[in-house]
This record gives C-alpha cells, sequence and structure tokens, in this order.
C-alpha cells in the first residue's frame, strides 16, 4: 500500500444504481471493506434502466453521479449493469474520481479463468449495448461470448419470489435453454439482481459453468484500485450506509433486507425533480 | 347533444399513461371516436408507475397532466390504472378541464352486471391503494370484492410474450388460482395492458366470468361526458394521432404496434426533465 492521500481516504465510496440492486455489489463491498463509509443512492422512482434507452439511461446515470460528488467520494461505483454499460465511458470523462463499473471486472475475470465461449446474462439494455462483447474482446479479441437478454428476472427477484418457485424455474429454463446447450466455461450474472436468483441458475448449468457475480467482482477490483491509491480507510469500527432513494424509504428498507447488505443506517427521500436539477460542470474531469 | 361549445368541441382529447399500455384505451377511443383528435403522453422513462409510491406517481401524474394542459384539451383521460389510484382525486380539484379515469367508469359496469363477488387483478399499486374496492363501495357499500395484484404481467407484455407462451400460463394460473376457486360474478382488467392477455385470462377464468376491459369502459364514460357537455367534434375526417413519450421514440413507435392502436401520426420526444419543471398552478380547477 502506498503511503497515500490521508485526506482523501477517510472519504466515502458513493454508489448509485436503478433501485435496490446495487445493494448486492453493497454487501460485496461490505464484505471487502467493512470499514469503509459508503453513499448510496438508489434511483428507485425511474427504475428499471435495464428497458431504456442508452441515451436516457446515461443522462440518468449523469444526474445520480452529480448528486453523489457532494459527499465528495473517493470512488463512484456504478453498481448497475446497465448504467455501465450506456455510461462508464462518459462518466469517466466528466468525474473528478476514479470510476469503477461492474462490466469490466467480471469480463476480466471471465477472460482469465479459462479458455472457451464465454456467457452473459443481463437486462435487455446490457445485452443490446454490447458492452459485455465489447468488454471481453479488447481483452481477447477471439474470444466467443453468447449473451441473453432476461428482462423478467429483475421484477421476478423484486416481487420476493424465491429460487425454489415452480415461476422461477420455468421463466429459468425458458432463457437458459441456449446456454445449456452450449455450456459455456463460465457464466456472468450480468445483472446486480441475479445473484439472488444464483442457486437456481447454478443447478441449471450444472458445475461446469461456475458463474460470476459481477457485483463481487466490482468489489475486488475496488479493493484493488483503493489499495493502489492508498485510499483505504484507517477507520477502525465499522463503517456506516447512508442511502438515499427517490421514491417510498420505508419501501426501501424494506425491500432492502432481501438483497442482503448489512445493517443501513439511514434512507432518506431525494425527489428526482431535485436530481433532475444537478449537472455535472463540462470538463470536471481530473 | 346540447348545442354545445363550438369554440372547445375540436379540441383534443390528452391521454397521459406511464408508457404504453395507455394505447389500449387509445385503441378503445380510437374505435368509438374515429373523429376525435388525440394528443397521447407516455412517460416511458420512468415506466412502471405500478410498482411505486402513490406520493411518487401522484408527482408525476400532475407534470404529465401539466405537459397535456399546453394542448388546450377538451378532456384529459388519465389512462393508467396507477396513476387513476393515486391522483385522479387531486387531477380533478386541479385541472380546469374534466378528468375520464380507467377505474371508476369499469367499477360501475361491473356493479350494474350482476349481484355477487367481484374480481379485479392489477398493479401493485392499484391494488395496495384500494381504489377499485372504494369506487365499487361508494356504488354498492355491501359488495365483496377480491382484487389480486400480478406485478409480472406488465414485464411479460412489454417482453412480447403471447398469449399461448407457457410462461404467461404458468404466470397467470399462479396469480389467478384463488380467484378461480372464488368464482366472481365479473373480472375487472384493472391494468392496460391486460387486455393484451384476455384471450388467455378468459381461457382459465371460463365462461362464466366476463372481462371488464377497464380503458373500454373509459372509452365510453369519455363519449358520454363529450356528449353531455356537446363536445364532440363535428370533424367528418379521422382524428391524428401525436404521441410524447419520454425515452426513445423509435422503440415507442414499434412497441406501440402491440397495443393494436390505429395509425399513430406522430411521435415526438420529451425529455424528463422537462415534464419536472412543469408544475399545475395551485388551485387552476374551473
Amino acid at each position: 500500500m502506498s503511503s497515500g492521500d490521508l485526506s482523501r481516504s477517510e472519504n466515502p465510496i458513493g454508489v448509485f444504481d436503478s433501485g435496490l440492486g446495487g445493494l448486492t455489489v453493497v454487501r460485496e463491498l461490505q464484505s471487502a471493506m467493512p470499514n469503509e463509509e459508503i453513499v448510496y443512492l438508489g434511483d428507485t422512482a425511474r427504475v428499471p434502466y435495464g428497458t431504456k434507452s442508452l441515451q436516457t439511461i446515461r443522462r440518468f446515470s449523469l444526474e445520480d453521479a452529480a448528486f453523489l460528488l457532494e459527499f465528495s467520494p473517493k470512488m463512484i461505483v456504478v453498481a448497475c449493469n446497465s448504467a455501465s454499460a450506456a455510461a462508464v465511458t462518459v462518466l469517466r470523462e466528466r468525474l473528478p474520481v476514479e470510476v469503477v463499473d461492474v462490466i469490466s471486472p467480471s469480463a476480466a475475470r471471465a477472460v482469465a479463468h479459462a479458455p472457451g465461449t464465454i456467457g452473459v446474462i443481463g437486462t435487455e439494455a446490457t445485452v443490446n449495448s454490447g458492452a459485455y462483447q465489447r468488454a471481453i474482446h479488447e481483452l481477447d479479441p477471439s474470444r466467443e461470448v453468447v449473451a441473453v437478454a432476461c428482462p423478467l428476472l429483475v421484477p421476478i427477484v423484486e416481487e420476493g419470489r424465491d429460487q425454489t418457485d415452480p415461476i422461477v424455474t420455468h421463466v429459468l429454463c425458458d432463457y437458459l435453454r441456449d446456454l445449456q446447450r452450449i455450456r459455456p466455461t463460465v457464466l456472468i450474472l450480468g445483472c446486480t439482481h441475479y445473484p439472488l436468483l444464483s442457486g437456481a441458475i447454478g443447478k441449471l448449468m450444472g458445475p461446469a459453468t461456475p458463474l460470476i457475480n459481477s457485483g463481487w467482482a466490482a468489489a475486488q477490483e475496488a479493493v484493488a484500485r483503493l489499495e493502489r491509491g492508498g485510499l483505504r480507510s484507517r477507520r477502525q469500527e465499522r463503517g456506516t450506509l447512508r442511502c438515499f432513494t427517490t421514491d417510498n424509504p420505508q419501501r426501501f428498507a424494506a425491500f432492502a433486507q432481501r438483497f442482503g447488505t448489512a445493517r443501513i443506517d439511514q434512507v432518506e427521500y431525494l425527489g428526482t425533480d431535485m436530481l433532475e436539477t444537478r449537472r455535472l460542470p463540462e470538463g470536471s474531469a481530473p
């Protein structure tokens, strides 16, 4: 670890997502770095991003990030695959802090795992953007990638159905049919909701196809970058988790438990009208 | 028909919805009144409303209506059950024109149909709001109402699955199990997406339980109110349909066909940042 930037190491990590799914990424961040402060924005009033156009997702992502900048974060984690697919380039250009996305870390893990076809499942926006394919081909241009959009999995998880529910099995069988035949060397769970279905997905794909949780890969990347920059917190106690939501905070707190995060210290309401007024200054990159 | 208000009879009917579902209401309006001009706003950037809090839905609905007022509509149709459930009272208080919702007309049709239990299916927001129960009990306080939330049906329709898809059958069987046992005297399709599944729903419920399409009932109510106010158009030719969408207009136009509307003459983009700046003047009611 470098001697680091003492003035910034105790600043929070900013995390944003279209809604609640990003809390699975927070869980991985907390598990890897329990002493870090986290500020989370879940844009539950405009969720989902995954069925919307890249242009709209980009605008929402810039507003979300502009809000988080008010907390002087030492890093921003884009805890949403659709936002990572649509907006990571513009976020890296415009934000004055390091940006960790959920796509490139899992793409790197998948390429490193073994040769052979890489499978990806995600939302319509993520799959249609080709972002996973690009991230994988940057590392290995010859690698075959099979990406399948699974639009019903997010609403199924948000409805609270668990992995043993017959509807979950039927829907997964439908989406995974081609991937079961192809038998990829590894399958990337390219949506932050999918780790909640990893048991059922793993069972259908079989032990020969390990799953990569994109949130877990992003958390490992965040640790490595903070270490490299000497920006890990020296705090001894558990870091707090402060959440902002653009819809009902009570509902947010109730649903958050499903996503398995550690204790949430505070949930506050933030209207999307407040978000829409926030704009990143042009050319604010370092 | 009264002699009417000639200055306003040629004004358009304003229709808004959280997204594309309201186009099934437009189809019913066009079928009942082919010569009327219609301006439609689909808030596809913030769709769905049905999983969000009543407070957020109310704010979005007021913004949507404020936008439509710019076209001097002679009537506003709230073509979204979730928006009708959350916002119709405040819209009636604040708008200077007649407001037709999709809940009270179908509640009235259901009560008039026959004695016995009334079944309702809808989104989480619509069902949890108790709006159908209230509308029915205003007409018949002793009427039993069984309302079931069906959160997956909207994403299933938007994914483009048709009524013969096995997933559709599995999901419908799961949601309708109790209603099949109860055998209501009539079943209200309390979401504008559900008419696209009416064949499958009707098959599961059987011929003893007719279905009421809330959009069809709303269109009949709109005709009756315009007739009463002498506000029906005297135009001989087909009325145009001008659509605004807060997300991708190409996607809107492509998906619109699924919802079976007549020709859309124009689809224009309108950013939600433009909507958020619109506020209804306080006390603008007539």
